[in-house]
């Protein structure tokens, strides 16, 4: 049976596939399918996912090599972040989204 | 309730303070913890994980700033180094540890 961890882990490899199989490139996220999964998967940690401007911003950002798609390296990079921001807010004390 | 990504995120933090917590620095992990973590919660990913000489090598090259603790940065940077490889090797296919 999987850890926790590994579990983890595991989500975000599905969650990714989950989005980016939904239309065009399949391995990678478009802007919709970016911004589908950060109202549905995301929406406890980001307040701003129904601003276009925001999404175009984060879409910007995480495409680091300017495809205008966001590949699994790019999208953990994005989740990493938001990990390291909730860590830094929460340290060790009980942690809950 | 949070999402399965938001589950995944809270799981890396959670996981990470509770093998930090064990002792010495609360907010890194030791050697000593770092082993620990690795072997009850990454033992399907890595198998060389008995070997002392591995432990030490995954130490050096996460413990970016050598202080010889692995702080939640070092430590995320050897998870999304393990979600890649397996998302590489997985791709979008049907993904079990």
């Amino acid at each position: 049976m999987p850890s926790e961890l590994e579990t983890a882990m595991e989500s975000l490899i599905t969650v990714f596939h989950r989005y980016a199989s939904k239309q065009g490139r399949s391995g990678t996220l478009s802007r919709r399918e970016l911004r589908e999964l950060m109202e549905n998967e995301l929406s406890n940690f980001l307040k701003s996912q129904q601003d276009a401007t925001a999404i175009d911003k984060i879409m910007r950002d995480l495409d680091t090599n300017g495809d205008g798609q966001v590949d699994f390296e790019e999208f953990v990079s994005l989740v990493v972040g938001l990990s390291i921001a909730c860590e830094c807010v929460h340290g060790g004390a009980e942690f809950t989204i």
